[in-house]
């Protein structure tokens, strides 16, 4: 049987959705010998992540800490504490993740209004604004990178509409963390999940999180338990802050020794350089894959540096040329989601993955395929 | 700041309640490069661990599977995705665990109704029995191992009452899992969930779980959708399994490395000779204690091999000799759990942790100590 030997994987150059390339600092500490999840040295290495996260969200909120669970897990954390059954959400919906947004709120049973836009497409503010007059929704909730379509959605605006309006502000950074400007406090954000795996370059199977002070007295007025034990943050905040750490779950040990390795790269490195990084590779990737015939799916000015929607050229078969990139060349790009399935790829320049190297050995891959 | 370094760990010795030491093999599988998710390389030791899941279980459960998040998930995966609301849950409480069940049922609405026995008892099958009489529950758990207090639950007999009443039966196996014997189809289990982090010895995050026909059935049977996106069996089995993997979630990459090699250590040595051995060292650590003042808190014949739970003898502080454990010799033991709490000690002998010489290292610290 295969599992008769040890591990034999392929070494992949990781251009898609995430996991994105791995720094060997980030692997070798995951390799570091365990230590108990409540010995006085892991509840330190805990307050040091819950200090990295803060500055990479750019925010103040002490209640910024990391899901033991994927971005989807970070996702319902923020949903389902922040709802109740019969609250009113306003979820935007111009793709896969804001569409999982709603499912989500629904389970947690509130009452949804979707405001949708074309894939491809941001949502319009004023189609925000336009919406909320009717409403008086507790949240409203929006994708500031949309990984299905490769959308960057300005937030400034849409958070003043929305606090206007009395509503709690929620974001999925899933994507954009640590890649693009994501000003937590700067822009009213109230909360916000992400993932590891992409532009922060962790393995995957953590989602950082940050909730604000109004979100916390949003938590405090519950009136019900929250649905899920396991993300229920009545409990979960008790393990990560306080003088006695309360015992919840087991915390993932050895990722957590590599997000923390992951985080010291992205501030050794600084966020204005990285935010500048993933543009420049962006740009180049651009100028590369344009003349090859690829289009981008979504207009300038709103495009993610870290993930590249592009629309196949003419006579070039999905599936098979990325076969043909990952046994051939070891290179995985992403595929289209949903509606986009088979028409665009996914390009990912996400943290480690960001970088001239992985566009020239991409593009020149590409050349002696398409030739 | 303390994470201007790089990560720096003592080298603990955990005698804990889990996490439990790990192979350097497994070490070394976690730091290997990342490959996708959705890699046919990656859905291949998806199916490796799915089929190694299955050998350790003792079950040919089609739906058996990985949660990518820890024990607790597992747990809540169980118990949200079989009850609905409204439905009949009878859950046994002789500890922690059982706790958490009820807890966790109660939020998925089911009406729940608890068995208690004494922390440190196990729960009479006759008393299950009695309860059952006038009852129509849709399903009954138990903890077969229940970590807070260091009983072994003998499952065969109240399988069979269970069933007779034409419930299903959901068992906690966290601990015990492949430090006991465990036969999930010949007992009759219907749904049974794991951690990684204990006779595994793998690193947390991760909750191995297994569903029989008849549980598979009452999934099916659902008349409302799971409250949770993220344990919904409905689409998270199609990420498991089938010929087109459906993408869910990412999931944990670099641990299901490790997990692949945990599971072949298990395997190498087999679950006959892996059980004796933790029997073995159980055996050892009681004729070493016993004389030092130590007391089981458990009754002989339901003691769990791999987290043996002892009274504190007269004189001896718990925090204080804890303290000196783990920063004079490095030795992690559990403290006690709720009522048990600076009453007991709970000395994890899981997975590589169960050897002689982990049992004389904690001995001779002890005689040291103690003097």
């Amino acid at each position: 049987m295969s599992y008769d030997s040890q591990l034999r994987t392929s070494r992949r150059i990781l251009m898609g959705p995430g996991p994105s390339d791995v720094h060997p600092r980030v692997l070798q500490a995951m390799a570091t010998p365990l230590i108990g999840h409540l010995d006085p040295e892991f509840v330190t290495i805990m307050d040091e992540i819950k200090e990295m996260a803060q500055l990479t969200f750019q925010t103040r909120n002490n209640l910024t800490f990391v899901v033991s669970a994927p971005g989807s897990a970070g996702m319902e954390t923020c949903l389902i504490n922040l709802l109740e059954p019969g609250d009113e959400a306003v979820i935007c919906i111009n793709g896969v993740f804001g569409g999982r947004m709603a499912d989500i709120a629904e389970r947690a049973g509130a009452k949804v209004t979707k405001i949708e836009a074309e894939w491809g497409q941001p949502i319009d503010p004023q189609q925000i604004k336009d919406t909320l007059k009717g409403l008086k929704p507790k949240l409203v909730a929006i994708v500031h990178a949309e990984t299905s379509t490769g959308v960057l959605q300005p937030l400034k605006e849409i958070s003043k509409i929305v606090h206007d309006a009395g509503a709690l502000f929620v974001v999925d950074a899933v994507t954009s963390y640590c890649g693009t400007d994501l000003k937590i406090d700067e822009w009213g954000i109230d909360a916000v999940y992400s993932g590891t795996q992409k532009c922060l370059s962790a393995a995957p199977g953590l989602s950082p999180v940050s909730f604000s002070e109004d979100a916390v007295k949003a938590l405090d007025a519950r009136k019900t338990k929250v649905q899920s034990w396991f993300l229920d943050l009545n409990m979960v905040k008790n393990y990560w802050q306080g003088a006695k750490r309360a015992y919840h779950h087991t915390a993932p040990v050895s990722a957590m020794f590599g997000l923390r390795e992951a985080y010291r790269l992205v501030l050794e490195e600084g966020l204005e350089n990285r935010f500048k990084r993933h543009q420049q590779n962006h740009l180049l990737l651009k100028k590369e894959l344009e003349p090859l015939g690829f289009e981008f799916v979504v207009k300038e000015g709103y495009r993610l540096p870290m993930l590249n929607a592009v629309k196949l050229p003419e006579g070039i078969d999905d599936a098979a040329v990325r076969w043909q990139l990952l046994n051939e060349f070891n290179i995985e790009v992403g595929g289209g989601l949903g509606k986009f399935a088979g028409k665009i790829w996914r390009i990912g320049l996400m943290g480690e993955s960001s970088n001239p190297n992985f566009v020239n050995t991409l593009v020149g891959a590409l050349k002696t395929i398409i030739k």
